[in-house]
């Protein structure tokens, strides 16, 4: 009996499987993706008796795509992916529509790379994992089994073709997983997740020649380590099939990497990425590149300029079979952040977007936010100027932006992933709707964050429960922000966990993480008289950024020190926003709750169970913000809320 | 070769030993005790050439009390402990002068119990340890041998009589040090520790009944909770030589207790008290609890009244064999705090006074923080009126205050030990000055914190060093305090590790400590109008308190709430006084640094260069709390420091 769920996906077999008939594959080839889509079909597709479904290869049509011809039952496909994937597709249609598939596509993925990062731990820990422990690793050793497969399928389900299964920071046993300690056990990992047509990546320890190697520098070009990473992949790429390549977290928040030896980033991707080059290989390399130590006093440093600084200079200079991974905004996942000037200023260097679904730092799991929105605001974002064409950050990482050098096949989106080893493998089930949504948007960029929300619950919990919860899913993020951190200025959680609200609990600290209030006012001069930040954006940008009168409003404390007493566009003053807005929040949260209460009944027991049990932690949470925030704020300008509510 | 020092002890052994010869006691007892001190004196004694010191039984003296004639060479002892002291004490005395030590004596301690509480994890870890691992535990075994031999030499040189070996939070592998599992080895380190007159205590887990023995409550009345622990303590002091009791932390930080059954903290400790009685044991039971689930938005409920709440009305009502062990205030180890209203308020009751010599909150054995000057106090705290007689801490624990009932020999004081596996045993040199003085102290708390610090330098580091560690020392808790937390508020530090600042830390958590700092000014109001607490005092000391032109300055914001602009008796406004003190803080710690410099080559090099490691890290702590105190108050209060120095 497994103890785990299977989503959204359909879980009960038919008990007459239909036939399906493959047409134009190489009948020598082993085609075990194809026959991973034939089973798909056969054991949950619903299809009049005695119906025959077709899949047809059409090599003409782009990688991983597929069309459906409900009339005929034909699956026209690209590749085994695409069968996969169109498999999956008809699954979902027909459980949506109850029964039948409508026809569709062609459909065709808009960006080549579709990838979970998992955070995971060989001891089975999970940094910032929100969902039980590892699936992937257990007292350092690595599973297999139901649990990998039902992963594989959940997640190809959706459309993801690559997944790196080890935590960005390396230590200990997993800079050893490029040893034969571990092949046997990767090589049938990855045999189980190449069945859906998923590669496995791993992340590498930079430092492994010097930690496992014996070599005393990793210096990038140093013919000792360059030799020692040449023989250490022929021997991982013999022993391991199906290994797309590494992940590489270099130079960051205590991780070695080439700055050590006063090269580039470049140079240490680029020696990475020669090793791996003749097993196809590709090295992924994070651009989360800033200084940890900082200063609290220091006002110019800023980190939110790190990125830039640190990468801008090497645009260019990368291998064709290296990609850059950059985080959405410049900090860290923050509720609302500018997007990354990286993506716009890079202009000939692969690129991959990184988002994280994990809720690091929005609610954990435990309060509800749906983060679809806040992704497609990132995609939608056009990097030269807000009536610009074919910048957007969608546009670049699906190599279609104008002016932007691509290697094909090398860009794409990444997510920190949710899941854990927890019975509905992302803790909270309404988070669930982030994994699929993820893997959803990054197929189609152009679906909505509605669409993909309302796709989620047909599948789920359609009916009464999918109109209670569409709303509360697409307000989500908007109530998060309005209870936590105003107008972009960021952190104000607690240290370390990263749960929960510290207002100073980053602002003496090393981080880079500031808000500067005073008795007076809040927030970060990012203009040239400040830090200088808002010009990475370009001259379009820098110019909206800087006037407070044009600048977004929901960025404004990320771009400027403004004082408690200063207008809004609304009319309301900066400190009477923050009191409305936190009430606000709060508000929503127990009105959300109030609406799941009517679902009590309809949604099956435990799952109602499971939701409020979260809501009424999400509650105390919303409560503790609202009244921490609200307090700091009136204990630091002495200002009253005008509305005389409750204030600490 | 040991790897660890011998501190203030002698280490070079005699060439020639002196003769021992003692008279009065019984020639059929084996006088283990005994022999360690004649041991000590032949070993380490510097005597002329054919002398014979002579020990003598006078069992007319007070327990444990000694007197030495330096013409004769008689040491005159009232029992086999009184022998050790007083052979250290001779020891002592000739390290200091140079050779021959002077007559003196009658010493009788003061205090029955002279006890260190060690908070030793079975992982071999030390909770709130700063001077390495424990060299009791390691991997859930217990320890034994030479460093065990070494510590008990070590703390018998200055009085200890009495030392629990195990944190008081007692969990996993601990709770079954009462189990056969670990009464050999048990047995050997008590038998070590009866050589020097030491006896062994555990700490005890009150749900041991359930999580050992398979009870299903430990309700203190239930007879089979009853029966269970009788069995079980006959069977421990059957398997365990030397066993005094036990320390019990209960309804304490989560730790189980009577509360959980709705009896009161005497029908617990009452219980246990029954089941060891026969065995002449004592139980020890901490008076720390506190609601440490608090709501910070509730300004009525107040941490500092819980010890007294929770325990004055059992006055009277616990067995001759328990004592009560009270921290110094009501808080937790702050550098400043008044003094606990339970030494005064309890008149029918056993007690001992608990301190902290583990620098958890005072600097944690990196900043150099003599505590005998706090600990003075404490002592001569008047507990009815600063004018009364017979009423101060000190009398209260010897058994020699007026109008209190307490049972002959159950009464003394503990510390929280500084000691681990480091080399010097306390992690910093300068630490070691806690320890010793807290022995010394404990024994004679006549003694003056100079005439301990000169004691301890003048044996360690004599002359140029004393003359210029003795006034570092002597200043140190005084230095501690300016530039870390003004006025007795407290807190303010990182929460968990307890090191460095953190102003809001605290302020909007659970446990209970709170500044409550706004635009206007900081402090608690403890007055009727407030908490309450100054009550807990009696009169005499509620109308002081409670009065800001009475209450003593350095705990008016623990006792109210204070204006920035608010005068102090300096003629200073609050806000200065806060600025400047910090600013003398971190130049007073500059200036030691300064005077510690002319010790280079004076001090050994090893030793040199331990101090000088500590201070620069002392001297980064000290900025950090000054410019984090001094920012926060100024980003907070907005009024600029008169002397215009950089505040952040």
């Amino acid at each position: 009996m497994k103890n785990w769920e299977q989503c959204w996906l359909p879980d009960e077999e038919n008990r007459e499987e239909c036939a399906v008939r493959c047409e134009g594959f190489d009948p020598s080839g082993s085609h075990r993706v194809l026959s991973t889509a034939t089973e798909e079909l056969k054991r949950y597709g619903r299809f009049p008796k005695d119906a025959e479904v077709l899949i047809v290869l059409d090599d003409k049509l782009p990688p991983e795509s597929y069309a459906y011809d409900s009339g005929t039952l034909k699956l026209t496909v690209a590749d085994e992916r695409g069968a996969v994937y169109g498999a999956f597709h008809i699954l979902r249609e027909q459980k949506i529509h109850g029964g039948t598939s409508p026809s569709f596509g062609p459909c065709i993925p808009d960006n080549p790379f579709r990838m979970l990062n998992h955070w995971d731990n060989m001891d089975g820990s999970i940094e910032r994992g929100y969902a039980g422990l590892s699936f992937f690793f257990k007292d350092g050793r690595i599973l297999n089994g139901d649990r990998i497969r039902d992963y594989a399928r959940l997640v190809a389900s959706v459309g993801i073709n690559a997944v790196v299964i080890n935590n960005v920071n390396v230590k200990g046993d997993a800079t050893w997983l490029i040893s034969d300690r571990y092949y046997r056990d990767l090589s049938e990992l990855s045999n189980t997740l190449s069945l859906y047509g998923i590669r496995l990546f791993l992340s590498l320890n930079y430092a492994a020649c010097m930690d496992i190697g014996g070599l005393d520098n990793a210096d990038p070009l140093d013919p000792g380590v360059i030799s020692w990473w040449k023989e250490r992949m022929k021997e991982v790429f013999e022993n391991i099939p199906n290994l797309g390549g590494f992940l590489v977290k270099a130079d960051s928040e205590g991780r070695p990497g080439p700055f050590t030896y006063q090269r580039t980033q470049a140079d240490g991707a680029n020696m990475l990425a020669e090793a791996v080059r003749e097993y196809g290989g590709t090295i992924i390399w994070r651009c989360f590149v800033y200084n940890c130590m900082q200063d609290w006093r220091d006002r110019k440093t800023d980190r939110a300029r790190a990125g830039y600084d640190n990468f801008i200079g090497t645009d260019g200079d990368y291998a064709d079979n290296v990609i850059l991974q950059i985080k959405n905004g410049p900090m860290d996942f923050q509720i609302r952040e500018p997007v990354s000037p990286l993506f716009g200023g890079l202009k000939k260097t692969n690129m991959m977007l990184e988002v994280q679904i994990a809720q690091e730092y929005t609610g954990q799991q435990i309060d509800v936010c749906y983060l679809i929105p806040l992704f497609k605001e990132v995609l939608g974002y056009h990097t030269e100027a807000p009536d610009a064409e074919g910048d957007t950050v969608a546009e670049i990482i699906a190599a279609k932006a104008k002016g932007h050098r691509v290697t094909p096949g090398m860009s794409g989106i990444a997510a920190v992933s949710n899941m854990g080893d927890d019975p509905n493998w992302t803790g909270s089930d309404l988070a669930q709707a982030n994994l699929y949504g993820f893997g959803r948007l990054a197929f189609d960029t152009s679906l909505s964050a509605e669409q993909i929300a309302r796709e989620f619950l047909a599948q789920i919990w359609p009916g009464k429960a999918e109109e209670v919860l569409l709303p509360i899913l697409l307000t989500s993020r908007a109530t998060y922000e309005k209870y936590t951190v105003p107008l972009g200025i960021g952190w104000m959680v607690r240290p370390a966990t990263h749960y929960g609200p510290s207002v100073d609990g980053y602002e003496y600290d090393r981080w880079g993480t500031y808000h500067r209030a005073d008795h007076l006012g809040v927030g970060v001069d990012r203009t040239d008289a400040g830090t200088g930040y808002a010009a990475q954006h370009g001259p379009a940008w820098k110019k909206i950024y800087e006037d407070t009168d044009a600048c977004p409003e929901e960025l404004l404390l990320f771009f400027h020190r403004v004082l408690y007493t200063d207008r809004l566009r609304s009319g309301k003053t900066l400190i009477q926003h923050i009191y409305d807005t936190h009430f606000e929040g709060v508000s929503e949260v127990e009105a959300n709750m109030e609406s799941i209460r009517s679902l009590e009944g309809i949604l099956p027991e435990k799952i109602y169970g499971r939701i409020m049990e979260r809501m009424e932690r999400q509650l105390y949470n919303a409560k503790e913000w609202r009244d921490q925030v609200n307090s700091y704020f009136f204990r630091k300008s002495g200002i009253p809320d005008e509305q005389g509510r409750m204030i600490y």
